[in-house]
């Protein structure tokens, strides 16, 4: 710690992705990427960019693609949206934008771990409320008040969404801003977007990483009533988003039937390893992620099946924290790649 | 303002970017863009990423950037460097580091306006010391206290650059952390690289949008001790850098001897419109950075040039703040930009 730190930083840790090996030989199951390759509109929108695009600055409202995800999304114009470099930059902002350090934030348990690690930078509190058996929330999560809650749906790392039902009540009783981090809601059978019409506190937030297989591009979006994306724009940086994920946002959205396809064959695959799992007898809460989390007896067999995956070059997410020590968290990959896991686990699991 | 915003965001209004105008016949003069384009090798080495770039996270801690960065820089590995979405991120992540809510930040009158934007944002201070009549900073500067000082050298807009001797004497006096803002140093006569050895205080801070013609990609970089980039990587976004930018980054960083030839013509291109504006009556400070300052008789005068240039299509910028009121900034185009401007001014000031 150097004396010029702030003392509220002193014991944040930095968070920690996922790992991201280079062996090639590595199926790569531990960080919810999508198996299949981005739209080729997206790689060509790329390659057309010339120096010119690199030479001058970029829009800094990224208007042409605040408008083309308004189209997609359903709502009134560019206005009900913001951009960011990757949805985690719109987390960081909702913070910064809505919640005062030393405020409460609200989440449930287990949810995405970022959330804490973005608190504990902004200075404030954040309250977790544990999810029931079911890993839905519970009654008392409604009666809760705080400035701002992130609402993770589908769920990470459970997979699983609560009712659409259950949010819209959550979104009339909360009195503060309510984050629908929809992360994975391309794997879902339903999703929220119609909400910032519906509520004024309402928060919808989509990320390119995943159904769009476009991790390393960096794009996020933000939807809600226009008086709270001016709250996002007044605090953004003023270029946020670069030239080259502008112009690949744009193609993908115009190649949103290509992402759809694909995310449809995730969710078969997704069922298969689901019923697969089941039959070695791990507990496999449903999910409509693209992701599974297969439940083992106990922590010991978890870690041991995660070590016995990885000699054999499967690489999945283990957490060590409380109700999820017992499991593994395994992204869906292609078939090929689902049938390898699926034989390593036999195979482990035959020797016991 | 929405109920949900934050007091301290009422009255912040987002920081206004020059204009970024579609038309091609317009000489763009008014962003401090390079008139050059970048290195070949910048273009290609971005043609060059392939699907699983875009399908993969990219390295959250761009190893291979701030590796490069470092040799270049001449400092002593990786973990003296960290890479930003363009500096613009880097200047705020050194408010969040470093500065608590409440707490005074220093710097000169007239400087870059995003610092103040910047501190509003974050609740803290913003404390002015005006430049004394040579655009440099008075004696009382130098015995000024604050958490963290933003020192512009090259200084924008003015152009002018204080001497090394006295950033030292600064670094050596002040309590507080000092962020050496080099945006524009590639055009200077000396930097500032070797003071993070030198001094436990200070952050030298980079630009890849000027010099090295990359605007449209968003690179800056921050090089400071160890302890205090350890600050930054606690906080910034986990993956801020796209896999383009930091591919982009790394083919700039190989290709530096093309960004110091068309550096050196930038610079010669600035000397003789120098000459001529001092010819043609304008008082110009001299400048070490990639525009001029021209200073008219009075605002009025300025105005009126401004508005006559545009309607000949040649955009400068005109900042309506005391002590730049009077006054045009003029990014340094190409010969022929150049040559198109002097003889704009020529008619215009022939018609007075």
């Amino acid at each position: 710690m150097t004396r010029y730190g702030r003392a509220i930083l002193r014991d944040v840790e930095a968070y920690l992705p996922g790992e991201q090996p280079q062996d090639p030989h590595v199926i790569k199951l531990n960080t919810n990427e999508n198996p299949y390759p981005p739209a080729p509109e997206v790689l060509a929108a790329l390659h057309n960019l010339d120096a010119q695009s690199l030479r001058k600055y970029p829009d800094p409202l990224s208007e042409s693609l605040r408008t083309a995800c308004a189209e997609r999304y359903g709502v009134p114009g560019a206005d009900w949206v913001v951009a960011g470099n990757g949805m985690d930059e719109l987390l960081a902002l909702a913070l910064r934008a809505f919640v005062d350090p030393g405020d409460t934030v609200l989440t449930l348990y287990p949810t995405y771990t970022l959330y804490e690690t973005l608190c504990a930078i902004h200075g404030c509190q954040l309250r977790y409320v544990p999810l029931d058996d079911a890993l839905l929330p519970p009654e008392s999560f409604f009666a809760e008040k705080a400035r701002l809650c992130f609402l993770t749906r589908p769920n990470a790392p459970t997979g699983v969404a609560m009712a659409r039902a259950e949010v819209e009540r959550f979104c009339n009783s909360f009195d503060g801003v309510v984050v629908i981090d929809e992360a994975y809601v391309d794997f879902a059978d339903d999703h929220c977007m119609d909400f910032p019409a519906r509520f004024e506190n309402a928060i919808v937030m989509r990320s390119f990483s995943k159904s769009f297989s476009m991790a390393g591009v960096r794009i996020g979006t933000a939807v809600a009533r226009p008086a709270l994306i001016t709250e996002f724009l007044k605090i953004k940086d003023s270029y946020n988003m670069n030239a080259f994920s502008q112009a690949a946002g744009c193609a993908a959205m115009k190649a949103y039937d290509y992402m759809r396809e694909r995310a449809l064959k995730v969710c078969a695959t997704r069922e298969r390893l689901r019923e697969t799992l089941l039959q070695l007898g791990f507990d496999v809460p449903p999910s409509q992620a693209n992701f599974l989390l297969a439940r083992c007896a106990d922590a010991p067999t978890a870690t041991r099946l995660f070590g016995a995956l990885r000699e054999r070059n499967i690489l999945v997410r283990y957490f060590d924290k409380p109700r999820l020590d017992d499991a593994l968290r395994i992204s869906i990959g292609d078939d090929a790649e689902t049938d390898a896991l699926i034989a390593a686990l036999r195979e482990i699991l035959a020797k016991d």
